[in-house]
């Protein structure tokens, strides 16, 4: 069944989790440039993050084509152990930033589906878009191939960056042919579940019909502002007090579903133990466990078997769902100041540039951020 | 060169990660018994954390013959790869807390040796011992091999559980045996680096020889007890605020070498990117970067690539070293009250038993940790 | 010259503190009825508290007549000694939450009105109103002696218990005759001067004049809900740690004198340091130093006179503008979750009754807490 | 009766609080010099802050003989009002710090006492002093006068300045005469208590007889080192998050009694709530409720005439016990890193001089600070 059968019939689809940030830390990618050369360099790696059967596996647009063909083979290759769903994608370009053209930046979204087309992906994303203008774009662009297509933007319920309301996004995306909208990234999952939920209104007003995703990121961002978590002092290199727990992501898989989004996954920071979470959470409405649930244990149970007994006191649902966990950093605040410099689209500081950032321009930068 | 040669020499030795933390965490363990059938099961699942080349292996004990086998063929390929060494490990007994005898306690060990011994590891460690009595006999029994000898206890600046100090203990494991000496688990980085000072200034002062490891947390704990990370309300699910960032783990390699310990590496907790931060501060005192390095760039100079310019401006040493990284947690404290039982050796609820935890059992736990 | 002379001349009017939780903390008043019977029992502690020759001083209608009258006198004495003013305020009623008419409710105000007639107090209050339709009345009916009023509500930026935004508050506080409009109590100081600025852009758009006036709590209450700090589950008697430093008031009057606002004061938590430090940033814009900075110097210069040298070092305005002061309560969070019983005029809870709370009723309430 | 009948007839005498910060903070005492000029400046403030009838006033020593014959003057009137008892005190000298010698000490001590003997207080003080030596001289000093002496040094649990441990300190001064030892100032209240059980015990080991006493800060300081409060950055205008709720009080003064102390009283910080808070914990053990208590109703009974139901519902004992008071600062951290200059007597930074401090001066007491 493809992406539009399952949604249709009721089906809970877990999206998969934060490729990038993953891999980054088991060495493979470069935070900075994220380029997922692992695909071709290391394919073994990005198998080894596909642990949930449902979930639909998605291929970033952020390398050349060779990059992204392997990526697809392998992702089919995985996807074909489970019964799950291989999603190209595309997402926001430096063009659009840079003020190209319309035609421009579709060309440059033409490009990238090649692959996607000769690999026969089951559906395609438009994903990680802060401008919902040129999200339009890609879908008009992906809608030509024939194949569904999802339409993902990395917003808040503040809106775009244009300023163009979350419930005007949503609208805009589904009279452009997205069957499938919401956000992803940017935002700790109960602020892209309230977005979503924006989105959904503006869609039900507008008299339109459409299906739900939200992709959050597995980090607590409640000191956010409209740019999301690139503003926080702590990214990329510092955001691990912000880690959700398995028990966040129980509290943000109910929130989802409870609100409507059938389509429910991860972005970055999502580890396996998350979406399994997510899985284990709805596996009554699913009316089934995930794989990789055989060595959990709903709520802790697994505790029951360890050495110490006031561990073995800690293997029930109320204890986990009522803790608060320290940070153990007493000299460490609980909330940031983000940066906001308030730069968007047109900026000479977002113009592209063939050469590496020069030390000159580093200095500025540094001088700037003080 | 062997683990004494390359000390001997004068070489850092960096240490693995946590094998089990990690593997729950990608469905492979339970936490709880924490068994790591992983090896048996899923090879490559254990094969795919092996990142730094001169780690050392470790295998540890909770596994049956099968499973040890198994982790010897594995880590021995592995280790191939590169220069890196295997490490046969035994760890502490259920029986020795029900109170056995410390020949009945020594049989156990005998019978993990002989995996060891037909694998043919590199070195032995006695590890994660909370009583110094019963790590002293188990370096009694690994030394009848022949093989090196390291003994790590699971023990803070405070010493043992009956009270014995730390720097006691060392003299007890030199005397013993124990070529190497140092701790492992329960604490963090800078609460273990302590702990081995002292245990190298009592070796020195009783005029004894040694090297000295340590592979702590990858979790801040200044909360803990002498009973450590174990009595955290938040041990095990829920220390995601707890986790180090890999600038914490410069400032702690830093410090281990400075007090001149130098088998250096990590337990429960740590990532790939953990070692390879370790790894990284030591790369002018080793001579050489660490695998994977390639992908990161020193102190965040991958970010120079970064779209946002307020990210570029973060490419730089005394961002990252002054941070201090907010939690995105403002209803959570800083640090916990430990659970405090304060049971040991002897204690009812710590004896062994064939059957699951009964229901009646889990109860009367529950009661007694309100 | 009286209260409306000094604003229309553009002078900054610098206004009082809180009284009742002062006394509170001096042993004279009690939390929970707030009668400040100390007027009459203790006249010398209510003139204690009267430092700032600015300051107008107000004076409550919990008492009945003959505290009043006690009151008015001993506020006359002090204000005499300097040049300031002496207010009397009336405030929300209990007969009104019980939806007595408004026949009923504007009786009580007049009763209360012929003590400050009789005393000839300079201008009047109607002040800590929920409900703007009750302020209203209030206004009316103190309108009718011919004295400038005042008016100032206990909301924040969303407005009033029953959903009528602070704009819209502001204009009909104006057309009822209000000469002064403004917020005080129930939040912080600048999510009260963030009220008064909303409340200024709707006079403003209206077409209307007025002066504002601002008599924030000096708590910070990031966390409140609408019901403002009465919900947070520290009131009254454990709000110690969000006392607000001598700095934070700096910051306050800065930005309400940025905003506009000339009556600019304290409530709840405010002590005589705290009035001290608005009327010291101030100290340019209205020409002279208020009463006690001989005993203070500006920014902490007086620690140029410490003993021990690194405090000495603290004495300049960069160091105490900078300052994240710490709590040193590692187990406490940052942010509350405030009581949302979500109850308001009407609800049987709130209805008055004559006799006291019963242990029955009590019981009610702690189960309905839970 | 005199001190010592009290103290040997098993009564708990309640200490006064924290004279000069809190005159500070009603503006006239300036920090810095601290010198309590107010009480012959403005004798009906020092008047004003003496509530509870048990209570022992303190005359401290900064002030001049003028200074200190008022104060005197004052503090018998007020203590006559009640069944209080009067001290006199002495504290440490810039003197010593600057290394004269012991004769020109005492000198300074005997100059002080002159005041006091004229006035004939009902006892005497050596307080606040840092290096157990200096606090042996007064003490010698003190008893020529034949009236009974208290010796109270500002440490923590890790003894003096010059690391004399707190038990050896303690019985340094009982050999010197003092009747009652402990400490003040410096420390928490349960820092505080934790020092004077050290010192009991050293007492009791030397098989000698004392009275003990404690007066600390009522400000949370987990995170100082021996040099107490004065090294934290928020010394001593952002200590405000620190400030203990009146239910720390209350742990503190039935932890103090629990040790075997009987003088109990209060520092810097402590305002007449928090004596007050003291003396009802202590209500049954002393038969009687403190002044002042008409005015409160234990564990917050008064609250059971809120208007708000859910206020109501905080009127019990278990409530407060429990709260764990959030400071609203999400910016701020839970601790501090103290200054550690590591200066004591002798170095030149500590030599008293005449003039006051230069600008060149504080221009290098900056630089070293940072």
């Amino acid at each position: 069944m493809g992406i539009l059968e399952r949604l249709n019939a009721g089906e809970v689809v877990i999206g998969d989790g934060g490729f990038v940030f993953a891999l980054e830390k088991r060495g493979y990618v470069k935070a900075g440039p994220w380029t997922p050369e692992a695909a071709a360099e290391h394919p073994e790696a990005g198998e080894k993050q596909t642990k949930d059967q449902r979930q639909s596996l998605r291929l970033l647009p952020w390398g050349g084509a060779q990059i992204n063909e392997a990526a697809c083979d392998l992702a089919r290759e995985v996807a074909n152990e489970g019964d799950a769903l291989v999603a190209g994608g595309v997402s926001q370009t430096p063009s659009y930033l840079s003020c190209k053209s319309e035609k421009d930046v579709k060309a440059i979204f033409k490009k990238q589906l090649d692959v996607f087309v000769k690999k026969d992906v089951d559906f395609l994303i438009a994903e990680y878009f802060e401008h919902v203008e040129e999200a339009v774009w890609a879908v008009e662009v992906l809608k030509e191939t024939g194949k569904p297509v999802a339409a993902s933007l990395c917003i808040g319920p503040d809106g775009d960056m244009h300023g163009v309301s979350a419930a005007e996004c949503a609208v805009k995306l589904v009279k452009a042919g997205a069957e499938i909208v919401g956000v992803n990234c940017h935002f700790d999952p109960l602020t892209c579940v309230k977005a979503v939920k924006l989105m959904k209104e503006g869609v039900e007003k507008a008299g339109l019909k459409a299906h739900y995703m939200v992709q959050p990121l597995a980090f607590h961002t409640p000191d956010c502002n409209c740019q999301g978590f690139i503003d926080l002092p702590e990214f990329p290199f510092g955001l691990e007090p912000r880690i959700l727990t398995r028990w966040d992501m129980h509290k943000y898989a109910r929130e989802a579903y409870n609100v409507g989004i059938r389509f429910i996954g991860g972005c970055c920071g999502f580890e396996p133990y998350h979406i399994r979470a997510v899985a284990e959470e709805l596996a009554t409405d699913r009316g089934f466990l995930p794989a990789g649930s055989e060595k959990h244990g709903s709520w802790g149970a697994g505790l029951e078997m360890h050495t110490k007994p006031w561990v073995r006191a800690r293997a029930r649902r109320g204890y986990w769902e009522e803790l608060k966990p320290a940070s153990g950093r007493p000299l460490c605040p609980s909330m940031s100041t983000p940066d906001s410099w308030g730069v968007t689209k047109g900026d000479a500081a977002l113009m592209q540039q063939k050469e590496a950032t020069s030390q000159d321009q580093l200095k500025q930068l540094f001088d700037r951020s003080k």
